[in-house]
């Protein structure tokens, strides 16, 4: 049970049973399809989180930054893929770390694959990204000619064993219905397996396949032909999975519990003491307007499902501004506590850095500053 | 000098002598025109920096949390007032402050009002917000009868000390010109006016104005019938300031120094290592396209003038992408560092939490982790 009357500031909450039960599905939809699960650990960023995926078979794991690697080498972890283009500056604590646990990198170009055979003090396992669709990073897949020339740079190196092709189908994100995000999926699985296969026949055999965002493992029945999977979010979901229709609401297993400190009852407005700093900036469309999350009720068991047509509509650096329609808006005071669902869990708990479970344990993330 | 080459992951650069410039202008502005300067520290978060102020003549400050009213109380700060409406919950927290600072809180109903007078060890002054149009929180400036009704339960309090109708005019942040920032606050202040010499008609005389953001005390040559200006942004500016028109880009006081990790020449974009947990997803709208930061190139002086035409594209959780136009793009490679002017400083501030300035010298802020 929470003690409600202790939240006096915004304080992100986790239900763990919730979190734990992600896991779990999780982690037997790859075992019983034979595929590998290095969830990505950049969305709870909490040593003792780690725990429960230990906990639930998982031994390999995903990082998106080195600091981040070197945090969870640190809490045990002994293979960690960090699923970041691989940054030249940071070439002395990779050196340090390879030491210490069986470390993966990405490379997208012969010129980075070359710097690392010329620079690491130990073998590393490299993965070649490639680019599906999502347009963030990576080679474009229909890009062959470069995906081959990096994949044979990285295998004519004596430091570099080539492990295959990764890709982050981060294009998902923009389905709006279950079919979507798993065609996007299985489209951007066959792709990847096409471009291996060229690989192959080029005389590069056996690489494997590297996939999985949170949307399309989620929402694909069948995995397809990969090798491992390396989704993040599921374990908390939020506004925008559900939003995506990977989970529901009910399914967000984080909410940021907010004071109230204004209500505007006439123009359908509560301000809440949670803002940008706290909640971040992300949000999604609905329709015409943004929703930077979705509001709930708070009580010592938890929080419940939305407010109908509630939403946070703006934030500022410590303003929430939350458009609640009547009647709801009139049995909110200042004073109360509401919770906000938030619409990117990731970024939320990279704010806020420390988590209260519903049974009132404190749980710290990385560069967690004690206060 | 910078020393480049200890540059590995994202960071903060402070230019000491723009922002101390910066303060110097502020501060002579507010002294000829005989009104109080206090500034909103919520943008640097600093100890160290707010020292500058204290060597401009600053001795009044103003916050937006409890905590952070504490952490500038604990550098010797003794007038502070906390910018945001009056959170019931930390009471016990203002009722700790007020044995140790002149402390000054806002309130917006006379529900806060009356829980202050029941609740208060101490007295402390009360500013009524106001809202002339931003449309975040405060009053409406139409609503003189709430107006009123709030002033009169704080005048009636003998713990309460009434100072005064506050705003902040956040809509001058959506003006593009000189013009239209200055008349917006112009406007601004007028209504405040006007709301004040209603309530000095109905029996409470000598109340006094507290206003003022960065767009327009910036550009209003004439701050107006106020007694108080409260600017933050500043003392760094940012992107978003530059597209307002506040500054000009070579004001920028802040710049995020950005490893290139890939560069995609013929998709003119460039990928960093500097994403939203070190930016944050704050942008503003060009056209039809979002930036969420400009783009520039660095050296051990400091960095340049953007590079024409490129711009912050998009981010995600530690990814900067960039877009780049030829024949620019073509001089950027992995292993590069770019510094990157951010959209909003006072929140990139907030995320990475400790600056290095361009002779070398690192200062922290509040909540800094020590990593």
């Amino acid at each position: 049970m929470l003690n409600l009357e202790t939240i006096i500031t915004p304080t992100l909450l986790l239900d763990e049973s919730k979190a734990r039960k992600h896991i779990a599905f999780m982690a037997e939809k790859a075992r019983t399809q034979g595929i590998r699960l290095r969830p990505h650990f950049k969305t709870h960023q909490s040593a003792a989180i780690g725990e429960w995926f230990h906990q639930a078979g998982v031994s390999r794991i995903t990082c998106s930054s080195i600091q981040m690697a070197e945090y969870f080498a640190g809490a045990g972890w002994k293979d960690i893929l960090v699923a970041f283009p691989f940054n030249q500056r940071e070439i002395g604590k990779v050196n340090e770390l390879v030491k210490a646990i069986h470390l993966e990198l990405l490379v997208e170009s012969p010129e980075t694959a070359a710097f690392l055979d010329n620079h690491l003090v130990a073998p590393v396992d490299v993965w070649v990204k490639v680019d599906t669709g999502a347009g963030r990073t990576g080679i474009p897949v229909e890009d062959q000619k470069r995906i081959s020339a990096v994949c044979q740079t990285v295998n004519d190196s004596p430091l570099l064993y080539l492990r295959g092709l990764l890709t982050h189908a981060g294009h998902t994100y923009r389905a709006r219905t279950r079919e979507q995000a798993a065609a996007t999926y299985q489209a951007s699985i066959t792709q990847l397996n096409q471009a291996r296969n060229r690989l192959t026949k080029q005389g590069m055999p056996g690489l494997e396949i590297s996939a999985g965002d949170t949307p399309g493992c989620t929402l694909a029945d069948d995995l397809g032909i990969v090798d491992e999977i390396r989704p993040g979010n599921f374990i908390f979901f939020d506004a925008t999975q559900a939003a995506i229709c990977s989970c529901t609401v009910k399914d967000i297993a984080v909410a940021v519990a907010c004071p109230v400190v204004a209500v505007h009852p006439d123009k359908e407005k509560a301000v809440v003491y949670g803002g940008a700093v706290h909640l971040s900036s992300e949000h999604y469309l609905d329709g015409d307007h943004k929703v930077f999350g979705l509001v709930t009720m708070l009580n010592p068991k938890g929080w419940g499902t939305p407010i109908a047509g509630a939403y946070v509509s703006s934030l500022s650096q410590e303003h929430g501004i939350l458009h609640i329609p009547q009647p709801a808006v009139k049995t909110v005071n200042p004073g109360d506590l509401l919770a906000i669902l938030p619409a990117h869990s990731c970024i939320t708990v990279s704010c806020i850095k420390k988590y209260l479970t519903l049974t009132g344990e404190t749980i710290t993330t990385m560069n967690y500053a004690g206060v």
